[in-house]
């Protein structure tokens, strides 16, 4: 039986599996406070990446950055009224603004607020609250900004980067003149996280608009990317919002238009959060752990030196170094390639292990030996830890580019094919059922006929499963709803989810 | 008498000349959340730039980020004595956990939290709880960790970026095995900072350990840079604390030495926050305007196209966008030069205003009889609003980089200049009440022979004045101290503060 770097493997855990993928690849870990996590340096420098590449995506839309406040007044959160429904439940209040040491010497909260403050849970509401202020006629429109935060939900079951009381995300908040503009705006960040989500991530989803069940509180239409994990599940990795009127007129967002006649303004939110991250986890890594695409590793290339004697450690220790360097120099997708010598004074099987577990997608690893015969020794992080090839040493760094294309490319493959192998298209309400029955991980996506109505979400209750999204991209597909017989145009994607 | 682009102006109302700056200049504003303010695109991409030069300094010292949580369970800020003391005043406590609507539709708190958490005011006790988890050898160390954040302390008198509820900032956690590893840490921090704000903010700084009662709550040494604002008050504008074995033994951070044998780590900390754009504003601004130091302006070349024809619009237009193109691929200081065209439909002078509000190093005025002359009209920040500098066109894009270093260096020259008029070295008790009595502003920096001794803040509390720390570059100078008699080594800085 093959040994794995990760106990339990996929087939015999996955929930525990993945806990152990998370805690190997030193990504991030459960905290002393409740639902909170830590995010571990190498975690922290994959969230980096990911907000580096939106962040220029978001800019080059035109888009800027700006910051509001942490807490939102309880009275903000009670102006839109499916807003408040949705987001009321599970909020961390700010009571009092104090603390005094007690007799015993035990702190004890002081300074009684007179109005609570919620830690935000999204800001909307704030965020509106700034837009009425700023906002007076068509010239001051659109309004394009993006704001990377933390926020709070309280969660009953945390699970690490999925579903953490605490996370980081960005939220993206717009407003403009039209609705036509507005639903533009929504789609086009819709496009972007589908892009980014792609072709960065090498995660592929589906893309489309949601059941007005699974609606955002208080939006006219949510839209989401879709991924699915290994264990057949969808995760929700990003949504884009039409909010349509709602918040505006909740809040009095009002413009003058050219005709000086006010008018309420049409507003979008979109956000992306390090939910992310456990995307990339459960859609890439394996039972011997993580596995980074090349775009988001921050390291994509380990340097291992191997020596005995010190002089060797010293012959190989240059090597590495010059290599290195013209590593550095080379460019993979307009970005200098990420290259780190590991010259720790440790074990040479515990440091290709943690490299593994990390996910590194390069591992080179440099021996006297191959001093001599001037060759590198190469092992690819999506191939199996014992394969290795061999090239000459002068040849690596010119063709290490296409080796991280090749992995970044493979990886998405994988995860395609994986998406494919556990799809079905469905026609009949038994087959679903079947589908979502038979199998023993969570099933995967059936493509399906299935009307925007509460009679298919309460139909598809008894199997776990809910209503995806229904893509864009697919070809339009007439057909009658299973549960409903109502026509609808496109198939939906029906999955159990995150 | 001149018009002004700000009023009042600096001599008429300081504080309030302050606060039209920050309106004026677009860069923050006060939000409906007592005490938190809102960070504007512009006020924000100062950060973004500030906090890009300060990460690449952090991560080439070896520094790497990651998240830690927003809460502290109240018990653990009780674990260190001095540390409680110094921060339990100030929190915002969160004491619920969930919201529910009433009969009237309002929400009220509910859920309560069995401990109630403490959102952070500052990081080192749930930090030190999890580098307690996380170093178990001489191998682990040393841990050097860096935090973006969002941290809360009560204000009760909020002052936009110098005093806020809730700001921006970076905190470092460092552990070291031993004391003079932790010290030297605690200095390179120190120099980073002061390096970072003379060089890229252009804020010259003094910098030193301060006197023990200025000490961070907990610390065996606080240091800190000390800026001189245009009133003549010091801002502490970064500070770098040397914890020793304070935090590792309240929180037992232990590790096992070469020897096998069981020790306390030595710990660091050190922080600068958005604090420092109210440094920016008060050292450079002036009754125009922010005025911002190239290094740090997220635009650093405005180009105003003019033109009233249809024919001429589309001529000028197009050369701003070429000359757009060019300064782009020039480089200053290692980086692309930052550009941008504003073709917006307004009146030009209000135009103009507005960039010399913001602080825009370098305007350039394009029209028609420059097309036709082949010249540019060009405006810097740092020279009086109507002082105009005409050159070819052509040879403006080589020039752009040296004209910013000189916008640099001249902004950071007058800052110098400034704080060199407005100090004294004084060794007379009498002198140093008549120095800071008979100015109309603060007065300024006062270099005096003073001991680390409680009665030297009493002595200068009358005074409203503080000493700020003791210059370490100083070569020394040994005195005696004004008010206690004690021999010193050196002349600290002392003056009113922010």
């Amino acid at each position: 039986m093959p040994k794995h770097g990760i106990s339990p493997t996929r087939k015999e855990d996955y929930p525990e599996w993945y806990q152990q993928v998370v805690r190997s690849g030193e990504l991030a870990e459960a905290s002393p406070v409740r639902g909170c996590m830590v995010i571990k340096p190498h975690g922290f420098a994959i969230w980096e990446l990911m907000q580096g590449i939106l962040d220029g995506m978001f800019k080059s839309t035109g888009h800027k950055n700006a910051y509001f406040p942490l807490f939102i007044p309880l009275s903000y959160l009670e102006q839109e009224a499916k807003h408040v429904e949705g987001f009321a439940k599970e909020c961390a209040v700010v009571t009092h603004h104090r603390l005094e040491l007690d007799a015993d010497g035990r702190l004890v909260p002081k300074g009684k607020l007179e109005e609570p403050l919620v830690v935000r849970p999204t800001s909307e509401t704030i965020i509106g609250a700034m837009y009425a202020k700023w906002i007076q006629s068509w010239r001051d429109l659109p309004v394009l900004i993006n704001q990377w935060a933390n926020v709070v939900r309280w969660e009953m079951r945390p699970r690490v980067f999925l579903r953490t009381a605490e996370f980081l995300w960005q939220e993206g908040h717009t407003a403009h003149a039209t609705e036509e503009e507005a639903i533009q705006e929504t789609l086009q960040m819709l496009d972007i996280y589908a892009t980014f989500a792609e072709r960065d991530l090498a995660i592929p989803v589906w893309k489309g608009p949601k059941p007005s069940s699974e609606r955002f509180p208080g939006a006219v239409e949510t839209y989401s990317i879709e991924a699915m994990m290994q264990d057949g599940k969808a995760l929700q990795a990003g949504t884009s919002h039409f909010l349509g009127q709602n918040f505006a007129k909740a809040q009095n967002i009002t413009f003058t238009d050219k005709t000086s006649k006010e008018a309420f303004c049409w507003t979008t939110s979109w956000g992306v959060s390090t939910r992310l991250i456990g995307g990339l986890i459960m859609t890439h890594a394996d039972d011997d752990g993580l596995v980074l695409p090349p775009r988001v590793a921050p390291e994509q290339i380990v340097l291992l030196p191997i020596y005995r004697s010190d002089e060797d450690q010293s012959a190989v220790l240059d090597c590495c170094h010059n290599l290195k360097e013209q590593l550095e120099q080379s460019q993979w997708r307009n970005e200098n390639i990420r290259v780190k010598v590991d010259d720790r004074d440790m074990r040479g099987g515990d440091k290709v292990w943690q490299h593994i577990k990390q996910g590194i997608p390069i591992r080179v690893e440099i021996g006297p030996r191959d001093l001599a015969a001037g060759t590198v020794c190469i092992s690819r992080r999506d191939e199996p830890p014992k394969q290795k090839l061999t090239m000459p040493l002068l040849d690596f760094p010119k063709k290490a580019a296409d080796l991280l294309e090749s992995i970044q490319s493979n990886v998405l493959k994988k995860a395609v094919d994986f998406r494919e192998s556990h799809s079905s298209t469905i026609d009949k309400k038994a087959e679903v059922s079947e589908f979502f029955d038979s199998k023993e991980d969570a099933g995967g996506f059936a493509y399906v006929h299935v009307a925007d109505d509460p009679a298919v979400a309460e139909a598809l209750d008894p199997l776990k499963v809910t209503v995806r999204c229904t893509p864009m991209d697919w070809p339009e597909e007439p057909g009658k709803c299973l549960y409903t017989g109502k026509s609808v145009h496109r198939r939906s994607v029906i999955s159990r989810s995150y």
